[in-house]
C-alpha cells in the first residue's frame, strides 16, 4: 500500500465508502459504551410517540460508524483528525444500511509545519434508499511527501 | 423527575457533567464497534513516532463518551439531537479522566413547530488536569411546556 500524501489530494476528489448495516446490536453496544440510554434509542414503548414510531440509532453511533467505513481516505497519510461536524438530518433505524460519500473541499499546506497540511472533506451519509441521513465535514492533518534532495 | 422544557432554559445557563476514565478497554471496544483500527489508536510501536509517543483514544470515542456523561442536560425534554461539532484540540490517552462543561449559547422557539424550540450549547471537554481536549457545540430540539388553558 502506498500512502497518499497531501500533494496527491485535490479539491473535488470524490470517494464512496464501504457500507455497514446498523443493527440492534450496534445500538445496545453503543449505549453500553457511552452510557447514553436515552429512551429515543432504548425504549420501544416510549418511542412510539417520538415522531418515527420506533427507536432510532444514536446520531453519534452513525457518525462514529461512518468514520470507520473503508474508503480511499484510509490510504491517506493521516497524522491527526482535527475537527468534525454533522447535522443529523434523518433517522437511522436498526436494519438500515449506510455509507458515506465524500468530496475534498479544500487542500492547504500548513503555514507553520512544512511536513504537513490540512484537508477539509465534505461528508454525506446516506441510507440504502439514497436518502441523506447526516451531512457535515471532517478536517484532517495529512503528511506531505518528503522533500526531494 | 420533572423534565426541563425550552421555557426553563436560558442563555448563559451552565452545567458540568459527570466524569469518565477512558481506558484501553474503551479504545478496543470502540475500534471493534466502528472498524476504525487506525495505527494511531491500535499500534503502540507505530505510535512511538506520532508526536505523542503512544497511542491516543479516537477523537470520536471521547466525543461519543461526552454525549453519554450525566449532567443537568439529561433532564431536558429532548426531542432530537440535531447537530454536533467538535475540534479535537488535545490528545486523550488511556487513563485520562474527562468531563464536559456546557454553556447555553442560544434558545430559540421553532418558527414552524409551536411545541418545540432549538437550544445551542457550547461544549468544552476537559481532562483531569483541566486541559481542554475538545471544544464545540451541540444543537438540540427541546419540547415547550404544553399551552396553558
Amino acid at each position: 500500500m502506498t500512502a497518499i500524501h497531501l500533494d496527491d489530494i485535490k479539491p473535488g476528489d470524490r470517494t464512496r465508502s464501504s457500507r455497514v448495516t446498523v443493527t440492534e446490536a450496534h445500538i445496545v453496544w453503543f449505549a453500553g459504551l457511552t452510557g447514553d440510554f436515552n429512551p429515543l434509542h432504548m425504549d420501544a414503548e416510549a418511542a412510539k410517540a417520538n415522531g418515527f414510531g420506533r427507536t432510532i440509532a444514536h446520531g453519534m453511533l452513525t457518525h462514529s460508524l461512518s468514520t470507520g467505513l473503508r474508503s480511499a481516505i484510509d490510504d491517506w497519510a493521516i497524522l491527526a483528525f482535527l475537527e468534525t461536524r454533522r447535522r443529523f438530518v434523518g433517522p437511522v433505524f436498526a436494519g438500515d444500511t449506510v455509507h458515506y460519500e465524500a468530496e475534498v473541499a479544500e487542500v492547504r499546506p500548513s503555514a507553520s509545519k512544512p511536513d504537513r497540511g490540512i484537508v477539509r472533506v465534505a461528508i454525506t451519509v446516506k441510507n440504502q434508499r439514497g436518502e441523506t441521513v447526516q451531512e457535515g465535514e471532517d478536517v484532517l492533518s495529512i503528511a506531505r511527501k518528503e522533500a526531494q534532495a
